[in-house]
């Protein structure tokens, strides 16, 4: 259960205040445009709407496969917004553009006997959480997705997930926002903007906006690649491939005109976003031995993005102080998470009770604030909040 | 010898006529600075110059190591290049630009014994050609350029091998074209303009632009990463690497500001610029082979750029009619022939004869154009001369 709406005083429960959105990924976008099309006078403060770690997104809505191997609140929360994306995205192509959902399932696949008992622990796993999934050979495995090469020699098929095209859906929410009459202010904040209720949503930039979210917020380096069919090349699968290859893990998610986005599961914190060679080259090794037509793939893109990583993973969706709400921390589920994000914050602006089961995102785990957590913490002062 | 000058009535004795070169690569910018510093009255015409293939050049000047195993023909026009570089680099730079030469020699490197075997044989090569080599051990190489990895196991050093940054050069020559009055119109040309003298200068696409050169410059693929050396990790060599990988030949050279750029002499016939992911990633490894520090370097692009062969590997420096000249046809030396290119094309303006060493670039090589040599010659009408 989260904290019953924002506190007393600061909710706006006649929707006429102001509401100052700090950051336009998915989830700062996804907040916007609920709140404008709840009534709300939104701003929206960003130096480049969409740029950031949405736009670099793999787009899977994959909340078993992206938990494993053991993090059920993770998975608890992904599945809670999973179940909300059909309609989210309905809403969203009927108020403008379409983020083409794909609802076609996970295919989790072994390269390794290593890999191939890895994916056997996988299956017992899902199992006892009550999510038994069909194993697969080798070659049921291809005869599902003819692009799999013959290194594959077992899979897991999990129908229940989906993906979106990450770009697709930006677009729409600036599309949608725009339509719902949010205003864009193309500046970078460093400091929380002045309105009745901020949300701070501004990804691995977080930290340096409030002193309950630093260092809590830290920036984790993801990187991917993507890729285009090309004629003469067996096409893309039609659905996500997860594939544990030699011990690593690696995506491949198809989008729409033949392409592909890889990624791995790698993890750099730091506020860098090279893309360095060896994470090129171990990915584009790892994707060809699962599907070797990549090799005959153009390279479009290779692109690293930071994603707001918490200490529990989790992310913190609520409020930090007196009319200002955090909604951020997504980490690797920033994409997934946006529809039950979005409900939240604006049950919260409603000053009503959220959705139960986003009550393990509250702020209230972080610890407090104190003079001597960090020594630096006199950077950011606090904001007060502007008179309505 | 080259042809004496250009037929009569045609070449530009006394400076006054005007010239139009057709492509901005470093070819046309070479021929039109060295024109119209001459006196000629020049026009440039390209929708976008330097950007073609010698945009994606690494800029070795390395007529020994890249004639290997056996092209004498193109090694001697390249060794009579190189002489040039010199004072080609050092004028530039008095006309704008530093176009970054480099004159610290090559070092050529195997890893696997199939690649030691290799080498030797290039080492007897080189040293019936008059052109004795040292021989060094992976260790005596790695004294040499720390960064070489462990897999080195012998090298050969080139001592008289240079580069240049083909984009300072690019940039260089663009500034000096400027300074020397020389006219840019951004248009493709679809024919040869009209002028007293048209050099077509056009790349892979020259092919297009006349009956004799049709069928004779094919566009090959020529795929090159640019890498950028990051803190803390080991920084770049301070001269060109060639590395016999497995069979595979792979350079590495090196630019200012820790900058690397990768090359293979993979080759695909065919106007298609696609990086393939094949291509990135045989690169990768095995540039990591050779320099193992690359794995944390930032990947700043992969791209590829068309290079126009002849059936020889020979360049086509000549007239190919009255009133027009071909300079193309350079495959993969464009950058290091551009000095002695530019010098023919100067000494055919003022029906001079050209250096002598450039007579195996004439286009009287060619075969006749013949009414069924091409069903589709037809399409290329022969080029008038415009009157003085």
């Amino acid at each position: 259960m989260v904290s019953s709406g924002i506190s007393s005083g600061n909710s706006l429960e006649d929707s006429s205040g102001t509401v100052a959105v700090v950051g336009a990924g998915v989830i700062g976008l996804s907040c916007a445009w609920r709140a404008a099309s709840a009534g709300f006078a939104v701003r929206v403060y960003d130096p480049a709407p969409g740029s950031g770690a949405s736009h670099v997104a793999a787009g899977m809505l994959a909340p078993v496969t992206e938990a494993l191997p053991t993090e059920p609140a993770v998975f608890a929360l992904g599945a809670a917004a999973l179940r909300r994306w059909p309609d989210f995205a309905a809403e969203l192509t009927a108020a403008g553009a379409d983020p083409r959902l794909r609802t076609d399932g996970t295919l989790v696949v072994a390269l390794d006997p290593g890999d191939r008992a890895e994916l056997d622990r996988i299956a017992e796993q899902l199992s006892r959480m009550g999510r038994p999934v069909d194993t697969l050979s080798g070659r049921q495995a291809r005869r599902v997705e003819p692009s799999l090469g013959p290194q594959v020699c077992r899979a897991l098929s999990v129908p229940d997930e989906a993906s979106v095209d990450n770009r697709a859906l930006l677009a729409a929410l600036l599309v949608a926002c725009r339509g719902a009459g949010v205003e864009f202010h193309a500046h970078r904040c460093l400091r929380p903007p002045s309105a009745d209720v901020v949300i701070l949503a501004a990804g691995a930039h977080s930290g340096a906006l409030h002193p309950r979210l630093h260092r809590m917020i830290r920036p984790v380096k993801g990187e991917i690649l993507r890729l285009r069919g090309r004629p003469g090349a067996l096409a893309p699968p039609s659905r996500t491939i997860r594939a544990i290859v030699g011990g690593r893990q690696c995506y491949l998610v198809p989008r729409d005109g033949g392409r592909l986005v890889l990624g791995a599961t790698r993890s750099e914190v730091g506020f860098d976003t090279d893309v360095t060679a060896g994470a090129v080259r171990e990915l584009l090794t790892d994707a060809e031995r699962v599907l070797p037509a990549v090799a005959e793939y153009a390279v479009e893109e290779a692109v690293a993005g930071l994603r707001p990583a918490s200490p529990d993973n989790l992310p913190v969706i609520g409020e930090l102080e007196p009319g200002v709400l955090a909604a951020t921390g997504h980490y690797r589920h920033g994409i997934l998470l946006a529809p039950l994000t979005a409900e939240v914050v604006l049950a919260l602006l409603r000053g009503e009770d959220g959705p139960g089961e986003a009550g393990p995102a509250t702020p209230a785990r972080l610890p407090p604030v104190s003079g001597d957590a960090s020594h630096d913490s006199h950077r950011h002062s606090r904001v007060a909040r502007s008179a309505p």
